[in-house]
Formats: structure tokens, sequence, C-alpha cells
């Protein structure tokens, strides 16, 4: 059996009781370690598991299946995911593998940042298509995401921004000289992801959203010290939202009681009563 | 401190193991027993937990929040959610509540529907606005979906709809007569979903989807029993899906990675092939 388990979002105590006794039954756990990073020592799941947790980079994600599944039909394999197992990337290759080879997969869900982000009191089924806001480069600074999030706030519809993550990513240098040695991980900030907002909108000028428009910065939701502050971007510009992972809502409009709730964690309640835009039904 | 606690999609074993210490901290655990439902009974949960579970229902929660928050200023109490905290409805009143009373709440994250979906192999990115289909009556049949299925189809997204869920309903007469006699509850079938698209789309005639459309029928999703059926509308509408929960998904534009997977789920492969609109990049 292959078990794709979800991690949830903060510590190594967010997997579920299942999840646990699944991965305890296992030969060998796998850790999924670079689309999402785990915010505590993996030797702290090891020690939670009983279990040594082998790290799955995307070389043998992406070059190695037969690895991961080997005898999967005779023992029991974890495939470890923070947040949900189909949270931002499914790992589509590997059941498609693993079904392939007859080799059952089971797939125990956790929470991922795509429902968790609920918290900030903006309803899920008040979004629109969630987008990704990559690092911009010198001469690559994709803006793709500006049409998605003029089509949801079109509909008034709020948008959930993925900030991008470069984990054992190579310099252009030492890919060429073909080198394995890898950058620092690299997480956006909520910072970062507004100015680069700002300049998207500065550049199209199609008044999609603007300095003025209410957004909500989280950082490290469901871990103890989350971080929740809802202000106009140019006020989330200057808040420090500590360590990783960060995520930035942009709210379309909002039901009162979403308001009154998103208003508890406003950096300054008169601007956020004067931007924010609200309906009474 | 108030723990608001996710207990995810399955059964009792799907609490984290987060979650589950913190249950056990509690002097009173209440169950939010009115916009969702357990798949198992609830002596499971107390088996598990050493703890009584006692039954909030909707009289309660929106009458006694008082009651439910009592102390909790200095022992801790437990409101225990399916799917997750913030999943399909935000306890919004409970934590303003505990907010005036300055009584620490702790969100405690896990899996829903509006995450776990992704199961089927459709990408949460690529999904538009969530929907709610509720049981039509004689004169009373709301179709406010349907422009909202419209708004996700025109740029390709996919669509999950929600299917209503009746608990501790009263029937007219005894609502009249003030008599606290309720109805049994009642989940709306995958099948029962489809019969209502058709008929707004039959009704409205705006071509926004039809018989052809490639669906995803889900029941029970997380659970060992899990169902996942995709097909065209009309296909689905004599699939069994069996117990409840059911969901549906009306699929936009596949990458044709996404089609890999859930031509895995297909009744039929050649009509799922004739029918689904894949793009190749």
């Amino acid at each position: 059996m292959l078990y794709i388990v979800g991690l949830g979002l903060g510590d190594e105590m967010d997997i579920t009781v299942k999840g646990l006794a699944a991965v305890q039954s296992c030969a060998r756990v796998y850790l999924e370690a670079y689309t999402s990073v785990l915010t505590v020592p993996k030797e702290r799941l090891e020690k939670l598991y009983g279990r040594q947790v082998l790290i799955a980079d995307r070389e043998m994600v992406e070059s190695d299946l037969n690895a991961i599944l080997d005898q999967a039909d005779i023992v029991n394999v974890a495939f470890l995911v923070v947040g949900d197992p189909y949270g931002a990337t499914t790992h589509t290759d590997l059941v498609l593998r693993a079904k392939e080879l007859n080799i059952p997969v089971t797939s125990i869900h956790n929470a991922s940042i795509m429902n968790a982000v609920g918290c900030c009191g903006l309803q899920l089924y008040n979004y629109g298509q969630t987008i990704s806001i990559v690092f911009f480069l010198d001469n690559w600074r994709p803006d793709s995401f500006y049409d998605k999030i003029r089509a949801n706030r079109a509909i008034k519809l709020h948008t959930l921004c993925l900030l991008d993550i470069k984990v054992k990513e190579q310099s252009i240098e030492n890919m060429a000289r073909g080198r394995k040695i890898y950058e620092p991980p690299r997480f956006m900030t909520v910072n970062q992801a507004i100015e680069q907002l700002l300049e998207i909108e500065e550049k199209r000028d199609e008044n999609v959203y603007s300095k003025h428009t209410i957004g909500v910065g989280l950082s490290r939701v469901g871990a103890s010290d989350q971080k929740i502050v809802a202000g106009t971007l140019e006020e989330l510009l200057d808040v420090d939202f500590g360590e990783p992972l960060h995520s930035l809502v942009l709210a379309g409009e909002m039901h009162f009681l979403e308001a009154d709730i998103l208003r508890t964690y406003a950096v300054n309640v008169d601007t956020f009563n004067k931007y924010a835009i609200v309906s009474e039904h």
C-alpha cells in the first residue's frame, strides 16, 4: 500500500491519528520536500513516528518513482506531504505510476492553506480562483495573475495568493557547470508579493486593485505563532510577518459578518472602515 | 481557552494528534451538529476522547453561546466541527463572542471538502467559486448558482457544488404549532443535484452546461469506502453513490494531466474522451 499522507500546516502534531497509525505501519517513509517546507526539523517527525524519514526532493520524485514504489505491493510505504496531499500540487505522476503497478493508494487528508485561510474571516465560498505569485527576475516578470485577479474582483470575490518558494534551486552558473550546489531556500514575504502586485498594477494601469485595496497577510497559519493582519496593501507593506510561510488575500466585497471578523485583525480600524467594501445582505 | 477543532472528513481517527490532545484537556466538549454530520456514531468519538460529547444544535449555537463559553476563561472548552472549523461555515458569532469576553480562541485545522476534493485529480487552483445547491421545493427553486457556474465556465474553471443537508428541520405544520418535532435528516444525492442542474439549464436555456458536460460525483471523501466517478452528467444520473455525504464537481477545461487522473475514474472512457475539454499546455 502507498499511503499519501497530509501533514497539515503547523508542526509534527498536526498529522491525523489515522495518518500517524499509517506511517507507523510503513517500511519506508518519504517526505516531499520541494513544493513546500516543514516548519519543524524532520527529526521531530522521526521521534513521533519512530521511523526514519527520507527526503524526497524534486530530482527523486521526477526521475526515480520506482525507488519510492519499490515493493509497495508487499510492504506499506508512506509519502508525506505538507498540508493536504492534493493542496497546491497533486502528485499526479506518483499516483498514476502506482496505479499502473497495481499498488493500492490511500490518501489521508489534512488541512492546507486552501481551506485554512478561512481563519481570517473571509468565507471560502466567496473566493474565486487562487493565484500564484512567483519571484520576479530582472528580465522575467510574469503578470498572468493580473487577469485572474480581475476576473475575481469583477464578481466581487476574494483572491488567495500563494507565494513563491524556492527550495534546492541551483544558480545559473552552477547549473551550467553541472555542479549540484544549491542556493539557500527562499520564501516570498507578504511585503514582496505586494510590491510585485503594485508594480504590475502600475504597469498595466487597468485599475484592478490599488494601494488602498484591503488585503490580509497571513503567516504560519495553523502554528501557535500564526499572524493575521488586515489593512490596505500600502499599510501591509510595512508589517513584519516574520518567519515563513506567508500568504496574502485580496479582499473582494465582504458580507458585514466577514468584515466584523476581519476588522479584529486590522492594522488601523479607521482606514479599514474607509476602504473595505461591505455589503449588508 | 476555546478550542475550535476540525474533525476532518472520515471517522473519529481523522482528528489530528494536536486536536486530540486539546480535546482531552477540556472540561466540556461540544459537537456542532447542524451544518454537517458525522459519519460515525458520536459514541466512537467519546471512546477515543475519554470525554462526553455534547450535541450543539442550531438552536443552542444561535441562542445560547454563553452556555458554550461558560467559564472558558478558566477551563478549556472544545467546539468540534466536521471538516475544517472554517470549511463551509465560519462560526463567526462564537468567535466574536469569545473575543468580547476575552476568552482566547485556538483553531485546530483539518481537511474539508473544499480542499480534499483535489483527490479527483482536478487541481484546486483551477476551481472558481464554490456553489451550493439546495433542495428545490414546489414553489421555491432558487437558481442563483447558474450565474456563478457561468462565470466559472466562461474562464474554463471547475466548479465544486456543495449539496444540501437538512438536519433537525421542522415541518411547516410542526413549526406553526410550535412542536419541537423534527424530520429525519436528509442529504442531497449527486443524482438529485444533477436533476436540479439540468432543470435550470432547460429553464434558463443559456447553454452554460448540458447533459454532456463532464462531472465528477464524490461520496464519503476521506472514508475507506469513498467513491469517485467521472462521466457526463447524463451518465452520472444513473450512478449509485451510496451513503452520504455527496459532492459534485463540474469540470471546466482540463490540463492533460488532470484528464489522465480523472479518466481513471470514468464510467465510460469513450464518452469521457469524447466530451472532456482538454488543453495540451
